[in-house]
């Protein structure tokens, strides 16, 4: 992480209602999201591209006073129709969330009891030791195996209540094939979430893993999210999929209209329009591929990515003084401390020009 | 409860892997919400005016590129900033929420362990329950006092973690006043959230307890909405005032970008233009007045309201009746069965020409 987050005193009389389990922990800090000034920001991978035209149609046509008075539709179903076309499975098959974090909140609390386990791989995306820890449940790392980015063929830890598989993998961007992901759930034989919100930009995902959920020994949901690849971060909308019965415990668990008429009408917007999503994504495709060969160049170490980022630390230079190098440049950039792993930046995948930008500052850096 | 859920059957082998809380609940049943055709909807307590002309100039104005393809701000300074000003405290003292269930929510979550206890007054709001189940805690009901609309003098009950207290309620609409409610606070001695969705038609409110919370031994959080009285249902944009380092604790439980930055923006606006607030407000209110006689004369028993909406049941007419009369005649308001005390109906104000209309049907009916 690279910042912490640091208490006001609480008062003891206060703090002495406050849950334990919410005492004791930091929480999560978010990426730095400067609201204003000139800054080239790769730090959180969003999309470099705006979103689709229709969007920004759709959301003028939502501003108006019925549909903003009204409280929406619970369950999204505008969405879930599109979705399911695209994705090849039923409306009843997905859930919407307030981004996928609301997916992932959701799920801990449908599936782990206080004291249970959420396990996921390390390293790999922070929040969800931190959903373990707000859900009162332990949480427990297992290391990736073969070269490096596997999973384990064996399964040696506690068995959980839930793992959380981000695939591709953030810090990482690796992808584990659709087979291998097969092969962990029959393993593991517990619920697995594979938290896709980078998959648009991969070979592969779980989705067939859904469909073939009667196969299957455990429950497995995939987590997406239309930040990165359909270029919403701003509007908050991610979505589950699963089997249908799962979905129907997974909406007792979530609040009663958790996504809002305008989000809706952008997200169904958004999935809608799939030639622009897969012009934009073959835009970063080509854009990241292009940019590995030069961070090479200028001497850094890049893990091959199927992700809109690229993770890399530099055989001589320090990681936290690149980062500073590159601030001072009006570049932000994702500087991540992995105890017992490495440092190193995360990069997000910007235009050619912003990465041609970064290039020539880094050239000065290095 | 108008409506039940009902399962599909979600299969052992699945269900085992569900926590059994969520397997045993049936979730919360939201008002219906007709997505289309002709209906007067004054079932959800809708504010029937629209929202101010800035606040639909403020989303068309967000809604570009950088916008939504950006994370927005995780704590929604723009809001909290506007939001102080209105009430006399410190934007830290604010936290915003995806609809006032997300602040909720976040309340029972940072106050509430498994096998807790949440408590709230019956007959009151249903979600309350809910949430206790959600959190895998004792829901425990308590009766008003007085003449029947009052909190109690003594606490005779088991010490809850959470007492939560609709204020205006729901679905009576009737409100305690702000002497009572620090009265309380002190018998009680456990955390108390003031969920004032209707305080805004309402004479009082706890604002000045959070500003005393030094005075009182137990926290004190005062919930708010945009979805009635600033007529932003469909935006869901709910937050919550309490001493700033609750709201510290609060932050950590919270999704990172749990607001968007349209309903950001939409927010901002309409907190904003107080002017327009106070003018739908003060239509609401006068129809309300004037419909309480008009009940009154066709048989209704209805009991003095302080919110949006009136309670009545009627003399002679059974309620299931009623509300199937008036939904033939495409009005909805909402029916619910309060096992041990009544059956009525809750109807939300609509504008003058929307509530003759609706004197003009039940004529016919009673």
């Amino acid at each position: 992480m690279s910042d912490s987050k640091t208490n006001n005193a609480l008062p003891p009389d206060l703090a002495r209602f406050v849950r334990g389990d919410i005492l004791g922990m930091k929480g999560y800090v978010p990426g730095e999201q400067p609201q204003s000034g000139k800054v080239l920001k790769l730090n959180t991978n969003e999309n470099p591209y705006g979103p689709s035209p229709k969007v920004l149609e759709a959301i003028r046509e939502a501003a108006n006073d019925e549909r903003l008075r009204k409280y929406p539709d619970p369950m999204g179903n505008s969405f879930r129709e599109a979705a399911a076309k695209v994705y090849g499975v039923k409306p009843t098959n997905i859930l919407c969330g307030n981004g996928s974090d609301d997916i992932l909140t959701i799920l801990t609390r449908t599936f782990v009891p206080q004291g249970g386990i959420v396990s996921s791989p390390y390293p790999s995306y922070l929040l969800y030791e931190t959903l373990a820890q707000l859900q009162g449940a332990l949480f427990h790392r297992f290391s990736f195996a073969g070269n490096g980015w596997e999973l384990p063929e064996r399964w040696e830890g506690p068995k959980p209540n839930l793992i959380c598989l981000a695939n591709p993998n953030s810090p990482s961007g690796t992808q584990v094939g659709s087979l291998a992901m097969a092969d962990f759930v029959r393993l593991v034989r517990v619920p697995v979430v594979f938290d896709e919100a980078y998959a648009d930009f991969a070979p592969e995902n779980a989705i067939g893993l859904v469909k073939e959920q009667h196969t299957l020994p455990a429950p497995v949901i995939v987590s997406r999210t239309l930040s990165k690849s359909y270029s919403l971060a701003g509007i908050r909308f991610g979505f589950a999929l699963a089997d249908e019965t799962l979905i129907e415990e997974m909406v007792k668990v979530k609040d009663s209209y958790n996504c809002d008429a305008v989000a809706l009408a952008a997200a169904t917007a958004a999935i809608g329009d799939q030639a622009y999503f897969e012009s934009i994504k073959a835009k970063i495709i080509a854009t990241r591929q292009a940019a590995i060969p030069k961070l090479d160049r200028l001497g850094f170490s890049v893990i091959p990515s199927h992700a809109n980022f690229l993770w890399c630390d530099h055989v001589t230079h320090d990681p936290t003084t690149l980062f500073q190098g590159l601030r001072e440049a009006n570049i932000l950039v994702r500087l991540i401390h992995y105890p017992a792993w490495r440092s190193g930046l995360r990069i997000s995948i910007g235009t050619d020009a912003e990465m041609d930008h970064l290039f020539d500052v880094m050239t000065k850096l290095v």
